[in-house]
């Protein structure tokens, strides 16, 4: 397949993928197969079981992985609609007696959107900071938490820095004080060796949280909550019986099936972790000592094993993305969805760096197939373009200052 | 590819396709270029560039068929959300001056589910009612119709007799009383054919219209609404800026794909429309004729080309949908989102049918690879199974009887 600059796309480097993975090889090999896969699940005939069975396969792999019920997940259109469900659904049950929320500053839009949006409707959100190590205020937390606390919500991991958050020290703040506990996990599946921390989903307390499959190469338009038994839920999405009548909707049947596909894979992804953090700091190392006025953000903090966040000064971040771009590698400057928005990343921002450091900000995200090779041929290429960019800026300022 | 009672599906007669339909061979041609459809639309860089092709080219050619702007459609992931979508949104906007809808009593559950929820927030709901004729009450309509009236959601054809109801006039109608106008076109792509009937949407004059992927051959979880320009529209799902803000998560770039993938067949389907309405009404004439007991639910007004509901007398559905799914028939009771229910049909009971009537019920849905020959298998099995069901419990009641 060609992309539209008519280079072959298995040439080109992909480091963006915290925006999205590129599918996994498993799909492929399966692939001719989920053409076939199209029932209505909820169909009682024969031509419904096959759909019927990934649904359930997956719900159990899933289910095994992070050491809970089946019961308790529930399928849907992505994480940004699990993080709308969850926040409108605390909101919905506890608005009265508890309108309070306490919700991290570096969430995704997902969070932050629906937090103002029930602003609107007299929810009072305290916003809790973190600091540009990447530290959270655990001290804000304690002296917001109160009984009129309904939910904290903090990510597992950050998407654009990968710093991992005190997770199940926040859960045990927050249930102290009667509060319920969310956690965005979508950064958390392929990226962090749950298991190696000898860490299931239990282990970190929480009441909701919330996946998206093509975040661990599987499909786009699939996702998961977790809902511990008995917590708050309603119905964004009203239909038929699906998700025992927690999520209308015939399924996303192949998104599920390709979500159960990789499961095996993010089970047994250790080595791929483990592989993915020795490149990154490697490739750290050798950018900060050949490049120079780059930092990383937030590594004074426990980071996920993919991820930089680098901030380059004297360089424009977009432009450093087109430049590389052109040279064959895929970067990001934040957020997949805040791109092609001219303002800085708000997670940078709100984490302390200045309007120019985020400005000049670049986020580098490997991923399972990424190799030493490429690695190398990124920081070559980063150093090169990175010092084209700042000759022309610094002839740009000599011309500047004869003109004047 | 094996189903699990070890009979090859292809084998199988599938004549369900108001529940779901299998996937069109055009998107087998493509399935391969498929794969490697994983970009995120928001990303800057070239891997995303294939994806976000694929979504302009998706929303153009869906707003050209309607006949409408880009800007009025927002993907998303199916007719269920989308409905929801869109009584909330309204129920948000005119709550206080306009706490009334006018909802057909046959709507799809994720309309009906939507609006009993609205009701627990205070709307008042009138149900219009439908004769078992398939006639619609516009008596009641304009009875009920106010200044406080905001919104009139009727779908385009219903799902379960196929009765399709005047739009326009209930439109009309509406639009007189300054309601907004929804309607649930979910039954309407490739199986109606707009353009014989020298419509478009527009002429339809609807504020909103709901359609969902994967009942005309393309995957699902992947629905669009269509929102007139300036209409009422509030975010359920929050997130990125995706849709214009309208509607976040990184979009099912697979399913739009395949919607994109079909469109050129759904615009070119008049042939098969019409060969399914011609299988049908040769399918119903016949079954008449060859079974004893049996009639036909709405036949009376006009209705979807491929759909058939019978009530066939001393027959329990369910039973005979297992037992025409052991001879490789695929047909179903009710809507597939109810199936596993015991409860007979409640689109039937609210069009007038007894509960023995609801319970006698099978619903057959013809698709576009539907043969004669396939027609006439079906009839044939049809006829025995009846015919053996009812001797069957012929002689259950002798045996009631001697018991006695």
């Amino acid at each position: 397949m060609q992309n539209h600059s008519g280079t072959s796309l298995q040439e080109r480097i992909y480091l963006d993928h915290n925006a999205t993975t590129p599918h996994s090889p498993v799909l492929k090999q399966r692939w001719s197969e989920l053409y076939e896969v199209s029932g209505n699940p909820s169909s009682i005939h024969q031509d419904s079981r096959i759909t019927k069975t990934w649904l359930r396969e997956t719900r159990q792999k899933f289910a095994d992985y992070l050491n809970c019920s089946t019961l308790e997940l529930i399928f849907n259109s992505g994480a940004s609609e699990g993080n709308s469900s969850i926040l409108k659904s605390v909101w919905n049950f506890k608005k009265d007696s508890k309108p309070e929320m306490l919700i991290s500053s570096v969430e995704h839009p997902s969070v932050i959107k629906t937090a103002e949006y029930l602003e609107t409707m007299g929810a009072i959100i305290h916003w809790i900071p973190v600091a540009r190590s990447g530290q959270i205020d655990l001290a804000f937390i304690k002296s917001k938490l109160s009984e009129k606390t309904s939910l904290v919500s903090v990510m597992f991991a950050n998407n654009e820095t990968g710093t991992i958050f005190p997770i199940k020290e926040i859960s045990t703040l927050a249930h102290g004080a009667g509060a319920l506990m969310h956690s965005d996990c979508v950064q958390m599946l392929g990226k962090y060796d749950l298991q190696a921390h000898e860490l299931r989903l239990k282990e970190f307390d929480l009441d909701y949280a919330t996946f998206s499959a093509h975040k661990f190469y599987a499909l786009s338009g699939t996702g998961v909550v977790y809902v511990k038994k008995n917590s708050p839920w309603v119905s964004l999405v009203h239909g038929g019986g699906q998700e025992r009548s927690r999520r209308g909707g015939t399924e996303n049947v192949l998104g599920i099936a390709s979500l159960g596909l990789v499961m095996e894979e993010v089970k047994n992804s250790s080595v791929k972790v483990n592989e993915m953090f020795r490149l990154r700091n490697l490739m750290e190392a050798q950018i900060l000592k050949e490049i120079s006025r780059c930092t990383v953000t937030a590594a004074e903090y426990p980071r996920l094993s993919n991820t930089s966040s680098l901030v380059i000064q004297d360089i424009d971040g977009e432009t450093l993305l087109m430049s590389l771009d052109l040279k064959g590698f895929a970067v990001s400057t934040g957020a997949a969805c805040s791109s092609g928005n001219p303002e800085p990343s708000p997670v940078l921002l709100m984490m302390g760096l200045s309007r120019a450091e985020a400005q000049s900000s670049l986020r580098i995200s490997l991923g399972w197939s990424t190799t030493e090779a490429q690695v190398q041929l990124f920081i070559l290429t980063l150093k090169e373009v990175v010092e084209k960019l700042r000759s022309i800026n610094l002839s740009a300022k000599d011309y500047e200052n004869v003109s004047r």
